[in-house]
């Protein structure tokens, strides 16, 4: 399903591919609903979460352009993720996908007993793993949006030095991990999706797609580094949530012309500011 | 103790005060030494966490224009606050504040049993201190800073109105809070330090010196708020962390001009992009 924005042009509004198969199966009621946007990869995170935990969760998707009363309800301005927390009387919500990953990872613990952090009780590694999940929101996040919103050439080159400088800087600390912990998440062989897995993939999977298509940008081609990608784009969790490349193509074509649009973050990266 | 920077300005390297008083009684070698910078807010926020939660550690406080290489070493942009765990070989060490918080809640549990969350054991409760902490990290601390280096009278009222807007979200998150789980942090009267009031303390206190001096900000006068900024100052954990009047001004004079200097936070700010 599509429709079309002010200026006229297509935007999906369902997932498609794997991910549309996931909603199919998420359409009952459950005590979390999930708000989610189609290529959102800040809905994908939580996603991703929800199926690696193992709880139990329904899904709404709305249509960016257009919100839903329900959603501007419990989400401030109207941001996706959201959670709908149906068991209580009113209904509680949340928003933020970090806070939300906290969120369902503390719900796990005391339910599923699973969780995405490292199984060693050493707040060592725990901490490790903050301060990727830190580098990634504070830094590789906005020089993803810097680096397709980029227009002139020079930006271009410069928005795609520091995203590849993102990059590696994550698989230092990856490396770190590996080094002091004996590895966090999928980047050590045989290791099991992790947190910060979980908070990069989405935006590592569009890298992969729209900015090797808008902006021909490669992937560090390392034997360590691709095998990382392909165990987390491989992941069941993960692989479940993508839509068919068409999907980011479509979506990200305006961010990469940088046209008008209501992109909140579109709109915070163009004017300096910090992500909404 | 003092020095001058590049540009001949007198500038702090000792804490004074209440601040100097508790520096002076952590001067013995622990497990966990704090890098410290006299006037630093992502400093003080570590420092009252280690305060509160009962952890032991000394204090090793570093001028930030001549970084010692025992910092260089373990915080890669030479960074304060950093923490050095000593009970390793080699020796560990985190970096970022946030990062440290979660380590030293997490170091808690298992040590001295204090924690800044809620004592509640609903992921909710937790979930919405880390919604507060959200907000002040990537909104009203990042919003101080703006307003502090803004120059021109009409970015300086926009700056106040920014700051003022994010105190006012704050204090509607704190609202939420007590409605919905009975009250996270001092916000609630007979409540006891939290998480969020560590995390935006810092910032609170240097509005009501820095910013009042050089900008003319006041704090919102409601009897409620008025009555948490007490709490919040008041707290001993809080209160021990406090250089006085004195050193704030000094060491945000630079700021209140815009001069060049070497703070990684306000050149950061200068080119719009976010916090280091």
């Amino acid at each position: 399903m599509s429709g079309k924005t002010d200026s006229g042009q297509v935007y999906h509004r369902e997932c498609t591919g794997a991910a549309l198969e996931t909603v199919k199966q998420h359409l009952d009621d459950q005590d979390i609903t999930l708000f989610a946007g189609c290529f959102c990869p800040f809905v994908q995170r939580v996603w991703v979460a929800l199926e690696y935990l193992q709880i139990p969760y329904k899904v709404n998707e709305v249509d960016p352009y257009q919100k839903p009363q329900e959603l501007l309800d419990i989400s401030p301005k109207g941001l996706v993720p959201a959670l709908a927390l149906n068991a209580f009387n009113p209904p509680r919500a949340l928003h933020e996908s970090t806070v939300i990953l906290d969120f369902l990872e503390d719900l796990a613990a005391k339910s599923t007993h699973r969780t995405l952090f490292p199984p060693s009780t050493d707040p060592y590694a725990k901490a490790l793993v903050r301060l990727q999940s830190d580098h990634i929101n504070r830094t590789l996040v906005p020089a993803f949006y810097r680096y397709l919103q980029a227009q002139d050439p020079e930006a271009q080159i410069a928005g795609g030095k520091e995203f590849h400088a993102a990059i590696q800087y994550l698989v230092e600390l990856f490396e770190r991990a590996e080094r002091e912990v004996g590895g966090t998440g999928l980047w050590a062989e045989g290791g099991d999706l992790g947190w910060a897995d979980v908070v990069v993939g989405p935006w590592i999977f569009r890298a992969t797609n729209a900015l090797k298509h808008y902006r021909g940008f490669e992937m560090p081609q390392g034997k360590k580094f691709q095998a990382w990608l392909a165990r987390l784009f491989e992941h069941p969790a993960f692989k479940k949530t993508c839509s068919t490349k068409e999907l980011y193509l479509d979506s990200y074509e305006r961010y990469a012309f940088n046209r008008p649009n209501t992109s909140q973050v579109a709109n915070a990266i163009n004017s300096g500011r910090g992500l909404p």
